[in-house]
């Protein structure tokens, strides 16, 4: 088994890039690799019962399927070998793949399969949910609270960062606290997210914050001329006006009302079984806590699929948050949401990428803003390659004169960009 | 000559810092400091021949003026004293400086020394101004091209970053080349510099960029499939229609007739005599190659004045920059450009600010945009704790709500971010 | 309950600082904290039945301990109240604790606590022990895999970062799996858990590396020039010469015999219960993934512990590491471990320090080097201002003429920096 | 004239590429374009009158020499072109060279030129030098102040940072100024300066410095705690045992005698004539402000040469110095320096590099440490690439195992790494 197998086992990322294929089926693997589940995608054409052709993580593959009995096998120009025994019953596939790659120890582990159908959309539904149970990690392990097809609308709750619902009652310890995860049905690893925020409403008159500034904010006179902010301050939210007032208000800011701009810190899917679930204040190619006020209602979040069901979570609503999240906490309340989700199939996205009415945006989030503007501009460079066919000669023109950066937050272990460019520009790409 | 008054010789920045003296009169001291030129402000107050108080770089000093013989001295609680020892003839003041700082050699330096004067507005005036030469430093050292007063409105032209006009004549070797510098009549190290850019008229049609993206947007992996970028792009203008178009044009960028929004990639004030003066490609607290598109028309930049008569230089002029300036060119070209100049007296700024209509935006540049990120939020809680009174505490309040952050460019030694506050906001606060 | 209790919820890092304290009694309490398990000290004095008096998070109580039913109330200057109302059985306490912070909503929830005993250190043992499991988190979860007291040594081996043993067995997919936990008798939260490494010897004659370069290493340029490397590198281990050479080797590489220096790039407590645990490519205030290369024969780590127990996890053996791990693998093989473990009570640790024959080092770990950089000063500057009693000023002034900054790694989620001070030059310190 | 000659009109880096020609002639071209010297190499090889070829900027050129009459002309792939007419009188070229690159306007600018030697080496000299005259910024516009030949040794001597010389007068205002520049005869741009350092003898018993911490090391926390940091400190030089004691001695280090280790913060040439004279606190391909603590008695530096007579400067001795220089000073002394200066001709660095006794040292600056840690990095591959003749995957291969790297600075506008290798393991590289 050649090399850039096992890169590939260690992430889905490259499922989609073979689903150019002719093979009449497409089958979703799941491993036991060692101890941990891994998904893979194995194409198949049958051609007679003496001559199966396949292609497994970029390796093309010959065999037989004979009387139930499939087996498959592969060498890459680099020595390594694929072989694949296994036993159809049915639509169910199990068995075993073994591979050697020159100078490794040999690999062998056991899959279950089962084929990738085309998506049967029916009529969309809107479900009613009501949480009982809140989950601080983006993990593929914790059981659904609910199945839901593309097209269907989710409107429910959600508990603010600390864990306080909608009647100031702390129903979990803090930390961003999620609703979900939500079952997709007929997502697969290799499909995009898509998830449409219809509504956010606010279902509560207080939001909680302080007054420190993020360490990523602060010089070091800054951080000596703040070294005593150190208070919590409630916000009173006047959801007629859709206005925000601190309390205790300091004399200089009386009179703020500032209009409220209700968002979700944190969309995610779960990330894959084979590493470990991110906390629900971590973000990542899973999307997770982006803190991104344009997420908001009215955006749409695309996001990569890493989980039969992709597994949806969201949370940590801010009534109001300004760009940076400089206090660490924004406005942190609790909401009502109205959300409908859909799926994109065998499109594969590096990482999230949000849509507004009027704007496209790229997301990068790293340790520090530097990289993170670096992987905002990759992967919006990724996008204008893969959906508008840009050269990148004609990507580097196109961006000169179309990005618009914003910084998206700097509170939590990862800094955010968000590089965005208008529709009404991009609508004139051929 | 305590310690803070050497770190004092190294800047001017905190000259205004005394300024909310009584002394009846403040004189700017220009010193020959072991062969550098540095501005230094004596505040000074003739209760009578024998008793004359003062003070100079934030020491008290008492002594005396007889016939014109003013003599000074002073001793800070870390044992470092300094005298004065000058003679007066008229309005001019000539003599030595000296001070002996603990453990350090004496130090002893000559100077000559004018009042500072109440600023005289007279009726404002518009001068027609062709340049005949442009400067590639921000050097206080070049002969000011013309005197201006404040309130008084500036008509010219610049060349572009290669140094070529309006008739696409190539004038100087490239680098910024700029417009200046011009003596603002009264200006004084200590004040602020406003400069308000009334109208940017492009005057060709044409602008020069490329198809490169700059190494601080480059991740590996972009790095690796823009290698072969490497084209000048020629942009053409349409001037009625205020659009661009690449020339030659990609096949899908055919359509692409990108809005222009004519902006100054640089605005500055020369710096201080004491250092070498930097390249017209640097920014820092002199402003200097900024190249945020911001400052545009109807935009006022905010310049620490660290020279009498301020000496200020702009060009580089961009037809249009995306943010980040992408291509380490925006579209470069010529430009004819208004712009009125005014004093804020005794005022003074760490760093550049910007005004526009809806927004007061703090800059930051640094080496990275982290600290970029960090310095544009010094800025700004400076800006907020000074012009409106807020407490620590307050300020962290507010930028938590109301800050936006864009980054401004990544193409130069500094990258820049700009922290930007509606004034719909602002006027709530008392 | 005030503000800062709060924030200690979410850490144990505050715990040891009220331990100078004249208390006769230290409980350990294990919370039942909103669905999280978080460690809290209780200090108590028993004056007599009807007058109890304690501490709690910083939070002065008083109260009564009457025939076994405690009650136990503090207030604070900000307004916010502690309640305790347990139950005292033997040496168990049982009990529930609530809170008012001013504006939040109020807190209750369970506890169970056991006094802290004085450490009882017997005859130091060694322990034989042969892992079956390998864990690729540093969790608090799993179960401990053998239990040590103070002052014993564990002779065990670790498998590769791969999951291969000395045998050449893949025994767990890859990711740095560990040995352990190990549970070390009578550590609690506040402690320091002090690793000391008697003997790291390679067990098999190859290791597995690759010829990639990290993203942390590449600029642009190099990123182009290094595009084609993307083959695994086997290195042949000399285990008598104790040097390596590469398989199969490029020309010019040929004679390269490198000396070997093994050592462990894995050595850990598990994390606080309340958060998500880590995976073993991560690195914190809990150790973790450091690769740093004087972690080698000789070295001592010392980590702050974050459970009763410790729960010390090693692995990810090194025959050979460059500075930065360029290539993301050094020399990964399996090893033969032997160490001896230690505590030291009550002395807490921000982040793990390192001590060898000749020096004491402070790491620091963090998205980019600037921040490691800092962090790794700040952790020397509090070394030097706990255990050395500089003043501020003096240990600017002696790190001004003694620091030594070393690149630990670049190849994971967080960099790392590691300050190393001579102890020649430290013993003149009074 | 293509566009990539443009792009090297901006820097002399690309002269030397083309050494390897077998053209009988090699001209140093110095030119006036548009109001800046810049410096280009014809390669010019002569068949007969009417058959002259050529090569400029990378460009071929056919043409004639006819009675002293030189015509050459070239035309790109890309459609630019280039126009070269000269007279030749004895060892002189003068004339004019046009350019035309598509969508540009046209280039013209005239030259003079030399014929470019072999270095005659003659008995190397030992020039003793009093400094009367210190420089602020690595001009190539000050004097030489002595002319020296390759070989040749200089004994001579620095003021410390502050302009302070061995008999503790102040001769010139701080900033780190230099002695110098000296003159190497023979040397080009493209060529290699060699200077080796035999021996730094202090010559005072003091130095100067300072209790604070540079920005660059201070995380928020330990900005607060160091804030009332701001004393000047003294430290007693004992120049028979070499060691220094601060003065006044804060109570925990009175013991302190801290060995000394005499170094140079300065070595450069001066920058090319076409861009603004960096001051003497800035680093950069020059080298300059490097304030690493191994440019020490037996270290030699390599710089890249980009003016005639390379114009060496040195200065900013350090009695000692940290690593990190982290007080902004280090031990800030005066100096008797010996120092041998030698060529390699048409070597090209592009950037510097430093040998000691044992190891080889390739050097990043930046505007912050993740980016020097790249530079060092390409720079140290260039090296290996160039000449060890490594390929990209055994450069890879070889740091993975070999590097070492370590901070030299972060005190000033770029921070620096040193990337090491050890002598006696490159010396296996075949």
């Amino acid at each position: 088994m050649k090399r850039t197998f096992v890169l590939l086992l260690l992430s889905v990322s490259a499922l989609a890039q073979q689903s150019a294929s002719t093979a009449k089926e497409r089958w979703l693997l799941t491993a036991d690799f060692y101890g941990s589940t891994r998904y893979f995608r194995l194409d198949m054409d049958r051609h007679d019962a003496a001559h199966v052709t396949g292609s497994f993580s970029g390796t093309a593959l010959t065999g037989s399927l004979d009387g139930g009995h499939l087996v498959l096998h592969g060498k890459d120009p680099d020595g390594s070998t694929t072989e694949i025994d296994a036993t159809l019953t049915g639509e169910s596939l199990t068995g075993k793949i073994g591979g050697v790659n020159p100078g490794e120890p040999p690999l062998s582990f056991a899959f279950k399969a089962e084929v990738v159908k085309p998506l049967a959309k029916g009529t969309p539904k809107t479900h009613e949910f009501t949480p009982t149970v809140f989950y601080r990690q983006f993990s593929p392990f914790y059981k659904p609270v609910l199945t839901v097809k593309p097209g269907d609308t989710i409107h429910t709750t959600t508990v603010d960062a600390g864990g306080t619902d909608g009647q100031n009652i702390k129903r979990i310890a803090g930390g961003n606290p999620q609703t979900g995860p939500f079952y997709i049905e007929g997502a697969q690893p290799g499909d995009t997210l898509v998830v449409h925020i219809n509504r956010l409403k606010l279902n509560r008159d207080t939001a909680g914050s302080d007054d420190q500034l993020v360490q990523s904010a602060l010089s070091p006179g800054l951080a000596i001329k703040t070294r005593d902010n150190n208070k919590s301050i409630q916000w009173k939210l006047d959801l007629e006006g859709m206005t925000a007032t601190p309390e205790p208000v300091g004399e200089h800011l009386k009179e703020l009302k500032i209009p409220l701009h209700p968002m979700l810190g944190c969309v995610a899917v779960a990330t894959s079984p084979s590493s470990a679930p991110p906390p629900t204040g971590d973000s990542g190619n899973f999307g997770g806590n982006l803190d991104f006020n344009e997420i908001a209602e009215g955006a749409t979040v695309y996001l990569p699929v890493m989980n039969p069901g992709a597994l949806l979570y969201f949370g940590d609503g801010h009534a109001l948050q300004g760009d940076g999240e400089l206090n660490g906490n924004a406005l942190e309340t609790s909401m009502d949401v109205t959300l409908t989700v859909d799926l994109i199939q065998d499109k594969r996205l590096n990482f999230p990428r949000v849509e507004t009415e009027k704007q496209v945006i790229a997301l990068g989030y790293s340790g520090y803003l530097d990289d993170a503007f670096k992987d905002a501009t990759s992967n919006m460079a990724n996008w204008l390659m893969s959906d508008y066919k840009l050269t990148p000669s004609e990507v580097a023109q196109f961006l000169g004169v179309a990005a618009q950066y914003r910084v998206t937050e700097v509170a939590d272990r990862n800094s955010g960009v968000a590089l965005k460019v208008e529709k009404s520009v991009l609508k004139n790409l051929r």
